[in-house]
This record gives C-alpha cells, sequence and structure tokens, in this order.
C-alpha cells in the first residue's frame, strides 16, 4: 500500500496535534489570521481553526474550519481537506462547536485574544474549559520549512532585482523626491514577482537618513547626501526585508568611515549567527564593533528580527531577546548608526540559519555604493 | 485676552477627558496605535499614550505619550504637546508610570489587550485598578471631524481620478491579466495623490466577479466578461472605498438586468443612509429590493461599513448590526449578488452622513459602464 504524503499544511496540523497532546488540551482553537494560514492555506482575511488533538497521528477527527459566506468559494478550494464551517464570527461559532462535542480542555491563543474576546469565547464555549496557550503555532512558525525558505529566497530576490534594476536606470539621481524613489522601487519590485511591497519602504535622504524609521516626503536628493533605503518584497505571504545605504557623488571621509564601521558591525552580526547561538550574543557580537568605536549611544535598536508571515516575528536578535538559533529559522542581521541633524548608515540582509554558515538570501553587494 | 483654538488632536483629548470624568476612571490607557494615532497624531508603528482625566478642562496634568528609541526624533515633531517617555515596551512603561504616580482607577483597552497583555500591565500597574474600558476612543472616531473627511474625500477623489485614467488609457482591455489592472489602477491612485492603496485591490473578471474577495490573478479579460474592481486609496491615514463592476463588449441581457438589480439596490440604500437611521433598516433598505428579484441568499455579506482610519470600522450596516446614523459618520453602501461560476455585480460608494441627504464622496458614475 503506498503510504501518501501529507501536504504541507497537514504535516504542520499533525506537528500541533502532537504539542497539543504533550500540553494535555484536547483541542486549540487558532484565531490569529496568519497561524489558520500556515495551518490551512487560507488566504481570506476571516478565519478561524478548531485542532483537535485527536489521539493517533493521522487522523483528524474534530477538527474545524470557518470563515464567512464572503469565503465559502475561496476556502472550498483553499481547504478542500478539512470540513467548513460559515459562520461568523467565525471564532465564536467554533467555541460553541468545541462545547457542544464535549471537548474538555480548549487551548486559546491568549497572546492574540483581548480581554473581551475572551469574555464572548467563554459564553460561547458552554461546557468547555478555555485554557491559556500562547504561542504554539508560532513555535511551529520559528523554523521555517523548505517552502518557505523558497518563499523568503524569492522575495529577496524580487527586492534585489528592483535596487539593481533602479540604479542601471538612473534612479538614484540629485534633484528627485524620497517618494519617488520609494515608488519606483516597490513598482519594480512587482516587475520582479513581488506581489506586493512587504511593508512601507522607508527612503530616507541626507539628514533624514539619520531617522531609522523615515517615511518618505517630498525631499529631494542632493549631491553628497548618504540615502538610506530600507525595503522588502511580498511573495505568497512571505516578508523580505533590506536596508542598502549610498552615497551621491564622492563620498565625505566622516560617510566613509560610518559606512565602513556598520558594515564591520553587519558582518561581525553575521558571522555570529551560528545555530545553538543565544540570540543576545547574535547582538552583542555586532553592538560591540560599534560601542567599541564610542557609537554604542547611536545604534537605537534591535539587530535584527525573524521575518516569515510578518515583517517583524520570532526571534528577535535584541539585547532582550530570548532564545537560541536553530537550523531553518530566518532573521535580518541590520545594525544602523544614526547622527542625528547629519546622517546615518544602516546595512540589511535576510539570512536562513543553516548548520554551519548562514545562509545569505539578500545578494545585493554590501560594498559602499556611490551614484 | 484671546483664547488659543486648541488643535485637533488636543480638542479630541478634551473630548475623552470629559468621557472619562463621566465613566469615573482616573486615567485611560490607550494601547491601539491607531487610537494613539487620532489623539496625537503621531504615525509610527510603536506607541501608547497616558490619558489623565484631570479635573478641568485644559490641564493636560498626568497626561504622558510614550514611544521607543526609532521614533525619538519622528515623535518630538508630530507630538511636541505632551511629555514624551522613550521606553520600551511602551504600554507596560505607562502603566507602571500611572502606578508610580498613585493613579487610582486606570482604564484600558480591553477590546484590544490581550489576556497574556493583561497580566503583564497588572503587573506593570503596582498599586492602580485596571478596569475594562472599551471602545471610548472608537465612540469618538465614529463621527468624522473636517480635516478626517477632507482626507477621506481627497481619498475618493484619488480613486475615481485613477478608474477615469484607466479607462481613458484603454487600461481595461481583453486579454490583460486581472493583476496588471490592480497594479495599474494603484499606480494611477498615486499619480493622484494617493500614499498607496486602502487595501488589496480586488480585481476579478468573468466567473471570478461572483467570488466577493477574489484576489486578483494571471486571469485574462475576455469579451463578454462582467469585471469587478474593489479598491481605494490612502491619503493621511485615512481610506477610501469604492467598486465598480463594468462590461467588456456589448452586456447581455442577464448582466444588463443584475446590474440594474444592483444598482436599484444601491440607490435604497443611500436614500436610506439619514440621520436618525437605524443601521439595520439601512441594510434592509437595499436588501429587500433583492430579495424581492429572489437573489436574496446571493448578497453575502452586509451592506457597508465604517471607514476611516482603518478601512472596515464602526458603523456597520448590516443585519447583525446596531446603532445609528449621526451626522460625520463615513460610510460604504455596497450591495452585491454573486451567481457563482457565472459573475457577480457589486457596486460601491463612499459617503458622508449629513442631516438631510447624504453626502456621495465617490463621484464616478453609476451608469453601467461598458468598455
Amino acid at each position: 500500500m503506498v503510504r501518501v504524503v501529507p501536504d504541507t499544511q497537514a504535516r504542520r496540523r499533525a506537528a500541533l496535534r502532537a504539542r497539543l497532546r504533550a500540553d494535555e488540551l484536547d483541542a486549540l482553537l487558532v484565531t490569529n489570521l496568519l497561524n489558520v494560514r500556515y495551518l490551512t492555506g487560507f488566504t481570506g482575511s476571516n478565519a478561524a481553526l478548531l485542532v483537535a488533538a485527536a489521539d493517533d497521528d493521522g487522523d483528524e477527527r474534530g477538527t474545524l474550519f470557518c470563515t464567512d459566506g464572503r469565503y465559502d468559494t475561496q476556502s472550498a478550494k483553499q481547504v478542500p481537506d478539512l470540513p467548513r464551517v460559515i459562520e461568523r464570527p467565525s471564532d465564536l461559532a467554533l467555541a460553541r462547536a468545541a462545547g457542544e462535542a464535549g471537548t474538555g480542555r480548549v487551548g486559546f491563543e491568549s497572546h492574540h485574544v483581548t480581554v473581551d474576546g475572551l469574555t464572548a469565547l467563554t459564553d460561547a464555549a458552554g461546557g468547555s474549559s478555555l485554557i491559556r496557550a500562547p504561542g504554539l503555532v508560532e513555535a511551529l512558525r520559528l523554523v521555517k520549512d523548505d517552502a518557505e525558505v523558497e518563499a523568503l529566497r524569492m522575495a529577496c530576490s524580487a527586492a534585489d532585482a528592483a535596487l539593481a534594476d533602479l540604479l542601471e536606470h538612473g534612479g538614484i539621481a540629485p534633484g528627485r523626491p524620497e517618494v519617488d524613489v520609494a515608488r519606483d522601487l516597490e513598482s519594480r519590485m512587482r516587475d520582479h514577482g513581488a506581489n506586493g511591497p512587504a511593508f512601507e519602504s522607508i527612503v530616507a535622504t541626507g539628514a533624514n537618513s539619520a531617522v531609522p524609521h523615515h517615511r518618505p516626503t517630498a525631499a529631494v536628493l542632493r549631491c553628497g547626501d548618504l540615502l538610506k533605503m530600507d525595503f522588502g518584497a511580498l511573495v505568497d505571504g512571505y516578508h523580505s526585508d533590506m536596508t542598502r545605504t549610498v552615497v551621491l557623488g564622492e563620498p565625505a571621509a566622516w560617510q566613509r568611515e560610518l559606512y565602513e564601521l556598520v558594515a564591520a558591525a553587519q558582518a561581525a552580526g553575521r558571522a555570529a549567527l551560528l545555530a545553538g547561538a543565544d540570540v543576545r550574543d547574535v547582538d552583542a557580537a555586532a553592538r560591540t564593533v560599534i560601542e567599541d568605536a564610542g557609537y554604542g549611544d547611536r545604534f537605537l535598536h534591535g539587530l535584527g528580527h525573524g521575518v516569515g508571515l510578518e515583517i517583524h516575528e520570532a526571534p528577535m536578535l535584541a539585547k532582550v531577546g530570548e532564545g537560541r538559533l536553530s537550523p531553518g529559522m530566518t532573521v535580518t542581521v541590520e545594525p544602523g548608526v544614526y547622527l542625528a541633524g547629519k546622517g546615518g548608515v544602516r546595512i540589511e540582509d535576510t539570512l536562513v540559519v543553516r548548520d554551519g554558515a548562514p545562509e545569505l538570501l539578500t545578494l545585493t553587494t554590501k560594498q559602499l555604493i556611490v551614484v
């Protein structure tokens, strides 16, 4: 008898069921939409999923998907392998179903469900006990499978190609407003297969480059400016994230020094990105380089963050981060030094943690680009 | 003595303080980012606000704004009128500040704060009591002030102009993929002043038009298709929302009849959009037209929803909606009829409830456009 290989989402649900049994939960009510997407493939804007722990591997008895009438057709295509309930609000419908089925201990996503939401769920669940169960699906999402890495690779590639195009076609030139550069980058990412930008692009020229999260304005690029571009592409729900800082015209000595400092810190951060490493140590590896140069107080944020179905997700590479790296985690490494009123430099790649050296998904050069 | 007119955000905070005193709260911890934006003008991605009730009108004693280091420069510009704390996590920093100041009853946004989040806030707040206080800022946001209506007007105008451009430049033509039409619309909205699309545009041709929330694909437009386009522009954080359904080539009789039916329902919905009306009655006014024609079960969603800082916000015009309309509320009216496997029609405008007839912000014709 041929054993059918379960599809990606069914495999993920099986891993979750094992975790539920270990945590002595009879079911998990998944209400976070990205977690529902991860476990089912459904991409609409409203859904919930009740995953029953069941007692043997392949059995999905008691597992129910719910969305509303707008998504009847779409969910029939995307979630053909689970019983579907069409009702709104979907979370309450599934809490009621759990109660009616006599399910005892129903975990809920206490890091997503609001205080008022829990009151409503409790009313709906009848005799079932709702148990705090934060982060169970996110724990699975931490380590990306091959399909996820492939989507991230395509997203990173679209961003790389967009920047190359922009440079080749003279898109970075004195007199051009920041907003036009941002729009141009986003349009070129789509040309290279992105479904859209992964987040609102940051294009910051001159003194604006010293603002870590500057929103593009009508300010025009000038000769002598540092120009910081932080952008990414969205492909099949997965987010890439990269930053490059370039100089318009011959770089001043301070610009070149600042750039070399940040590049050295970024290289140190990438070198520390090893399976088993504590996330705080990875942050420290890059931060020490900047602190030793006397700019510790100008590096205003963590070194990096996980990327995947969210643009910011675990693990956080930061002083206040927690945990250790595992192969298959995808993260950014993005140190920056910001000199208020003058200019700033940030250099950022997206990488996959591997058993040996990390795999770089962002392939644009990290040499200083002079336009 | 000249009395200075308080600025928009200060006026909103004063209205909130009056509400806090009425509810016997000493302060409100605002953690929803859009609510913080509404009350302060801050547009970054992390912030919290503690609004102290105080005991007289103009006094903001005890009110504190908090964000993190990335937004120090930006928040100094955008929130010059409040004391700022730079700390992360911002919500916990302000809960601690409330506790240290001996604030007794601190309201929190129980419709936004998660179950786990409340545990952390309670730890941080020390001796202060955290009291459920859902929807206080949203209640203010329901009725838009002139500045908000102006932003919505510009957003609607950008969407109207984009569609006019698209039609004029032959952007709707057999052989063109849905994704290209979507991208073209979004690009043209930016040409007309949008900061970006208000949401992922829906472009659905042929049988896809029967899927209410279809995501654009590589499917190409064909002669004889109904083409449904649901899109909107984002201007200064405000979202417009419109849908038009056009026909490629000479419409078939069923297409024309379906269109006329939905147009009649949409007109009935707009006519019912009066100050004082129950939102369920507005929904019913349009729904009855469709039910009487025998298509009640093909109208798969509510009639409309509020728009503003969110693309979907209160009030909901739906069978399960609650409340009555007031002048200054901005809503969509968007009936649709969907014939699975065949095609669907939706017609949607954004409008402002006024004392008499509603004000139409979407100005594109509702006559059937034949391309």
